[in-house]
């Protein structure tokens, strides 16, 4: 019989060559995915294969991605959350950490569960400095904007963005899912103090069942846009967009640099712990 | 004649080997200083030395750390200010960079000012994560101590550092300070929340005339002592170790990497650009 272990792992991307492992890895660089199972594996004393929920492109943080892995349970199921936890750390690089864990040992849920296939919604928070100086202490950690943004116009076209729709246009070339359709539960633009006091802080919150390749960051670029008064579009361009259902019309991908996945929600019968906004 | 220039400057602190120039720098981990008189000069079109308010440590961030440097005001007093914030940004790594900048073209007062000798005020915030597992996302920005710390205990502990005190028993071995007695502003120790949703964010803030070396990791070290809650040590801890006047007493000193240089204030008259907590 076999078991599952889902762990919640957060780490600062811009250390890393993204989530997924690549063939002839980078030894400088490498990916997300490698150094979680060279940690596991060692722990685990077998070579372990992980599932994540969301494969993040380089540069792109988490607060709470989530992975499974599967392992016999006889073997297994007495050994301590802490092994995978304390343990696994004390393998990692300095910049990812596994924060939870929690074993699937019934057999119908644990054949049931899947990281990715069992998550019915995901949540992405998108940091902006809006300021007119470039960040340095916060470098490779937010975006950056440096004209004066209207906060409250951008909340309300990200309001436009909820429900069930066809995001084609906020969906770059490449991406793999099989529909373009996808319903937002929350959009939420807002100001922030933030604890290094940069003067303006813009977060970008959103929860949908799931997400197109480079949506969030495309999302934030039409978003900025809106909220530039230089470039006077209307709230009801975000409808227009999405009614075009066309990349090309919409506004530059914004940077890796301030975006973090923020976890997903579970079935409750999963009962896998959740970071909310 | 001569005048003044003064900038206010952030960086990451975890990138550089500390602010002080060094001889025989490492070209893999320069100073703060080199990487900041090389951009200016450059600009300046000559060499160009600069005087920080305090020279930060190796791994000590700065959200404003001000530093001056002096130029002929024949050739330079029309120079716009973006030319000293967005000009030498140019030339900065991605995690240093100019906030602002501030001409002083009097005579009379550009003789009298020096960013380290006219500060009457010094400000630090350090940032502890409160939480069983170390941080992965923050690693290298943030302390960390794992066991629950008691903050309104530690806050009141703090209170007792307030006013003129010799502050000898956090005082590191070489400091080169004149005296150890410095006159504490405030002292505030609270918790917030922060944007990665860590579980539980502690910042000691911290406001003086001026800063031992080592003493603010000292005092963090010490609190943390106090208000762990298996050392049960009362509050008035802190009041003997201040009477003893010698560091082999007090605890250990906290790791550089939560600490952040806020800034000073100086003199009104100089009108120099604040960062408050």
């Amino acid at each position: 019989m076999m078991m599952k272990i889902v762990l919640g792992v957060e780490y600062f991307g811009g250390d890393f060559n993204g989530f997924q492992r690549q063939k002839n890895e980078n030894e400088n660089l490498r990916t997300v995915q490698t150094n979680l199972e060279n940690a596991i594996s060692k722990i685990a004393k077998q070579a372990i294969k992980i599932f994540p929920c969301g494969r993040t492109d380089a540069k792109v943080h988490a607060a709470n991605q989530i992975v499974h892995f599967e392992v016999a349970k006889q073997k297994f199921q007495h050994f301590p959350y802490s092994a995978w936890i304390k343990g696994v750390n004390a393998f990692l690089p300095k910049n990812i950490a596994i924060k939870w864990c929690k074993y699937i040992l019934s057999n119908d849920l644990a054949t049931e569960f899947h990281a990715r296939f069992s998550a019915i919604k995901r949540r992405y928070r998108y940091i902006l400095l809006n300021q007119n100086e470039r960040p340095g202490l916060l470098a490779g950690r937010c975006g950056w904007y440096h004209f004066d943004l209207d906060v409250a116009k951008m909340n309300q076209a990200a309001k436009l963005l909820l429900g069930e729709q066809d995001f084609s246009c906020f969906r770059a070339a490449g991406c793999q899912a099989k529909t373009p359709i996808k319903t937002m539960f929350q959009a939420n633009v807002y100001e922030v103090k933030n604890f290094f006091n940069a003067p303006k802080t813009i977060f970008f919150d959103l929860e949908a069942t799931g997400f197109l390749l480079h949506m969030v960051r495309n999302i934030v670029g039409t978003l900025v846009y809106i909220g530039d008064p230089r470039k006077a579009l209307e709230i009801t361009y975000m409808k227009e967009l999405l009614k075009q259902k066309n990349r090309v019309f919409a506004p530059p991908t914004f940077s890796g640099d301030g975006l973090y996945f923020f976890g997903a929600s579970y079935p409750t019968h999963f009962e896998i712990p959740e970071l909310n906004f």
